[in-house]
């Protein structure tokens, strides 16, 4: 396979864009990208647009055409993915491969989802699409609930407490006031967290990310286009090392254990191999932290810290900024938000900033970064490792 | 590029499938397909799923993923695409590129709709997803007023009459009634056809698809496992000649032209450059009739027929099985039914059964065949061409 490199990023500030069109967000994001990349807009060989919701929540889909047709990217074909919360992460995943395989010399990701303008009622409805409804809907199960349970029995086994749980929050709400794009960073207390209001038991409303509208786009490129452009950037090229894609169990009663969900093992030990490094290799991570618990899970399945470990690394501040390693230095989807189809794309931006040491929450010495997007009840996974060129 | 052959086909009957769930649908085409293929489940790389609107007509989304696992694909990346009524299409291109780019030895593509359980009401809303609804949707326009426009400008221009589109509906309800797998065939007559109710003038009831519920699923396999495999399949292989993807202006205001589709067009020529062949070698043709006039736009922008001519051809029984280019020999969207994420891989199902000699309303000595799915207003298209290798 053909090496692939970073040339371009942009993205919406995540939050509140109400009143603004869906495929305007994601076109200015791509704007961004494309501009920054410095490439013929020729070159572009495919689209992706990552996104869930925006039939439920919008009344519109072919958004990848439309999206392609204001970039001005004419007859080239543009295709929306979708794996629920992983759906940017599969966008990324697919414009690599397409660079990779040769089947194009440069392709455009985009994610982008709103959510805001609708009520609580008709959003739950319709993220719980990513839910398998025939076995786990007439639980009446929602992904607070999963997580909850999830929670429960990494308590039960690893003894992970309150107090590592909200270190996270912590942690996260505290990176999210660097980052110029979050949605709600702050400056929060131990206990202003652990009083926060009850959400689904032990999960508390800080234990929760927010609804967000929001979008990003990475414009991707071959090693000849690479090596043609490199002078006229105005920032060092990312290499991609690997991106995966996996799946795993998509309902509760097919998971063999909550404290981990099998299509992040799966993905990580598949994007090591490919990119020839190991958990010690990683400087900072952009995970798919939806719950505070969910930040937990995922770090130790990737790896990065040992089994039911992940409670005690948070509250030692050993996952923070300057720590062993970096866990959402952007805050995360707890602090910079979550629109659900823009998040895998928005984490690949916030590694690639940091991996050019152009971020507002610089991780000292960043060489390698990974990515890590979850969808569903761990029904879908991606992750990315990715290498700064000229950095360090 | 690798070859890339077809291994194993499957589909539900299209029509009513009332308290089936989508997922069931779907398995049950794809686990058809699987049998049929004889490989085993491990050396399935990829599943890509076609699906339109289950998140507004369901409220189920991740479906790539539920399919994968309750098909044993453990593990594997299973990913939904979507492109409006291309979504099969596009799941079909995408499981080819997968082998044809040596990621994976075996792929397989599904699509899948279910809409005839939720109202007209709903249903309509749920179609129109498809539209440039910032553009288009102010105007009120829907998707039988599109064809309506376009029907009008290729009668101005070419003086195409009601009797020559009646024609291809006479023709496609009869083909459907020879199709076990049809919605609705029927013997009609011209004055039938053209005395139904009116529905957005001059299309009439007979000159729209239904809706409809249905599945179909295809198993595509690279040279080595098509080597292997042969002697044990119970049907000749069908070879992917080529399988193109691309896009058009998604709403009429950046139309230029309504008699013909620009991204047919292209999606066309690639095609046949990539293929090696030309108009002439293609014995049949499964193309997006979503409406009557659509035959006859398709036909003429896959340079099936001369510009202008569709109408004569129909009506002059040329487009008939035993014509010089049969088109929509299974009924088409007409008479076989529309499930809109089934569509596409629908129409590979029946081309491969014509290529392997063994269907229902059989073309004679076919060799070479051509699908054609279009999403939208134009916004996406899909083009495969296929060979048989053993037939004829």
């Amino acid at each position: 396979m053909n090496d692939v490199f970073i040339a371009g990023i942009g993205s919406t500030s995540f939050g509140r864009h109400a009143g603004t069109p869906i495929e305007h967000l994601a076109v200015s994001a791509a704007l961004e990208a494309l501009l920054e990349s410095t490439i013929e807009r020729e070159l572009i060989g495919a689209l992706y647009l990552g996104n869930f919701i925006s039939g439920p929540l919008n009344g519109k889909e072919v958004l990848a055409g439309i999206v392609g047709h204001r970039l001005g990217l004419s007859s080239i074909a543009c295709t929306k993915v979708e794996g629920a919360c992983a759906s940017g992460g599969i966008a990324f995943r697919h414009a690599c491969m397409m660079v990779a395989s040769g089947q194009a010399e440069a392709a455009i990701a985009v994610g982008v989802e709103t959510m805001t303008h609708a009520s609580t009622k008709v959003t739950t409805a319709a993220l719980n699409c990513a839910m398998d409804n025939e076995n786990d809907g007439p639980s009446g199960l929602t992904f607070p609930g999963l997580f909850g349970l999830a929670w429960r029995m990494h308590a039960q086994r690893y003894g992970t407490t309150r107090d590592q749980v909200s270190a996270v929050v912590r942690k996260n709400k505290s990176n999210g006031l660097k980052n110029p794009l979050a949605q709600m960073g702050a400056d929060l207390s131990m206990e202003e967290i652990s009083s926060s209001i009850a959400i689904c038991d032990p999960i508390q409303l800080f234990d929760c990310c927010p609804t967000s509208d929001g979008a990003a786009a990475v414009v991707v490129v071959s090693k000849a286009v690479a090596s043609r452009i490199a002078k006229h950037l105005k920032h060092p090229l990312v290499q991609v090392l690997a991106s995966v894609q996996t799946s795993g169990p998509p309902n509760i009663g097919a998971q063999m254990d909550l404290t981990s969900f099998s299509a992040n093992v799966s993905a990580a030990t598949k994007a090591y191999a490919l990119a020839g490094v190991g958990p010690k290799d990683i400087d900072l991570v952009e995970l798919h932290d939806c719950f505070s618990i969910a930040e937990i899970i995922d770090c130790e399945d990737l790896g990065l810290v040992p089994r039911g470990e992940g409670g005690h690394w948070a509250l030692e501040g050993r996952t923070a900024v300057g720590g062993e390693i970096a866990i959402n230095p952007s805050g995360g989807l707890l602090s910079k938000g979550h629109p659900v189809g823009a998040t895998g794309i928005g984490q690949v931006y916030e590694v690639t900033k940091q991996l050019r040491h152009d971020h507002a929450n610089q991780v000292r010495h960043a060489r390698i970064g990974m990515t890590h997007n979850l969808g569903g009840a761990g029904v879908a996974c991606t992750v990315s490792i990715l290498k700064g060129l000229e950095a360090c």
